[in-house]
């Protein structure tokens, strides 16, 4: 990936997206930032494209147009709850508009490297009969035509699914809402009051800078369709993350911890792949949870 | 299923679409006739009512509209060769589609049992890594995404999976094929010299007016999202299908057979599922043959 690459990246507005842009054009890449709509992108210094890509004729204009080497293909729906009121529309977003991005590819520019960002939500069809949600299956069928177009067609896509990612931004992530009351209440502003039903459930916590690291090690290294887990690693229950949002708060963190019923072990997402391929996460959950802290808390001082 | 129950049949202006709607007005079961294109419906006395199947409003209009209690879901596209060309078509035509259906039942009439129409086609996600063509693949993802919805939503769906279907009507397939060349030979006019590369391959044929018998069987009495074979569970080699239309044409047909480097085994498909609800083929390889045979002769009667 050498300097002045030409990098498309979709779903640019997006959390991982904003890190993504700026983290790309930091290397001195050549960042193509792909939104929706012009007026709400909230990247700076890259250029951006308005694209709707569930739309296959401006899809297939923007591939022709631009040209990339590289696509970073961040873009879609990711809300599990929305899935089952609109499923349709997680499936036009998720599964249609990254067929329409790979199959402007193969007609109009087939030598660009593609890194697919899947989920690891996505549901295991070797092993369970059914998804658990209309997300899951939608996640599971980019990602199965995405491999489907590479072996077809001949492409050069590479498939990564991160876990929950976290850090400084807009998300909608636990670790974001619990910071969120916690700035309310430093600010002595009424706080929504959390509640975590099992404090012992686990999650594998990665900071949303090492998974764009990541990505950028896959278009380095990644081998042509390849699947790639993008995880810490390590496992944090919930409760530990409330008393670690504890210990860096001087104010009383709003969340209600249940007691546990039971006692899940710790899970651990297999990185030996990534690791393989030389990375390794570089940000310590704490400080991941310190910036989001810091975000929101500049965030309310810019309200002043 | 009884009489003047409300069955929309998708694709009804197809080979199998065509036979589905005279065989299930005749069991005086009131047929609606979906097709693309009014003008160019082929089918006489059921209703008829025009859809694009690719577009969801007009799909959700039309459920809402017809709120029929048994839809036969034909429509799509099933050819190999352009699935190559024209990818996108196809998972359009055979997934979205499909989907846009599925999910007008869920909000508009829940209550309708459907059979979803694959293909034997699709490959086996659970054995190999990758489908032979995008056809392929799109109806794997069309039997995925039915078992999903029916999962999912609690909606009554079955998949059948047909094999090659054949008899009277316009057809692609080789039966077909080879009758519309002897028919020309016939009638001494220059015939398209059709080869057979090699006359061991086997295929499992049943008659057209026999898998419609399943697909009503399905209806009474097939089980909510399991998948069902449509087949004659018998095997015959492309050879002994050219001596056998030899046997009923008093001209040369006009094939040529290459030798065989191979002795492929004939192939089973079970059907058991099937016969156990009842369901047993009725028209014989040979019948099928002959009436192919005089669907082309009439047609090219009516021709003078």
């Amino acid at each position: 990936m050498k300097s002045k690459s030409k990098l498309l990246i979709t779903g640019a507005n997006g959390f991982t997206g904003q890190h993504a842009c700026n983290h790309f054009s930091k290397q001195g890449i050549d960042v193509i930032a792909v939104v929706r709509n012009k007026n709400n992108a909230k990247i700076n210094n890259v250029k951006v494209e308005c694209c709707d890509l569930t739309n296959q004729t401006s899809v297939k204009e923007l591939i022709y147009k631009v040209k990339p080497e590289y696509i970073l293909h961040l873009a879609g729906q990711n809300h599990v709850k929305e899935s089952w009121v609109n499923p349709i529309m997680i499936m036009e977003a998720n599964v249609m508009s990254s067929l329409y991005l790979l199959d402007a590819l193969r007609t109009e520019h087939p030598s660009c490297k593609v890194v697919i960002v899947g989920s690891a939500l996505q549901y295991d069809i070797l092993q369970d009969k059914y998804p658990p949600h209309p997300y899951s299956l939608s996640k599971t069928l980019q990602s199965l035509v995405s491999e489907s177009w590479s072996k077809l067609y001949n492409l050069d896509i590479i498939i990564a699914h991160p876990n929950n990612l976290i850090g400084p931004g807009h998300s909608k992530g636990v670790c974001s809402l619990i910071a969120q009351e916690i700035v309310k209440t430093e600010n002595e502003m009424p706080a929504k009051p959390i509640t975590i039903s099992d404090p012992c459930i686990h999650r594998d916590f990665l900071d949303v800078r090492d998974a764009v690291k990541a990505y950028e090690t896959l278009f380095k290294y990644g081998n042509n369709n390849e699947i790639y887990k993008i995880a810490s690693g390590k496992s944090h229950s919930l409760g530990q993350l409330v008393s670690k949002y504890q210990s860096l708060s001087p104010k009383e963190v709003p969340v209600t911890v249940n007691k546990s019923n039971t006692k899940e072990a710790p899970i651990r997402v297999d990185v030996s792949k990534m690791k393989a391929l030389g990375w390794v996460p570089g940000i310590s959950f704490e400080t991941s949870l310190k910036d989001i802290l810091t975000f929101y808390r500049q965030l309310e001082d810019q309200k002043d």
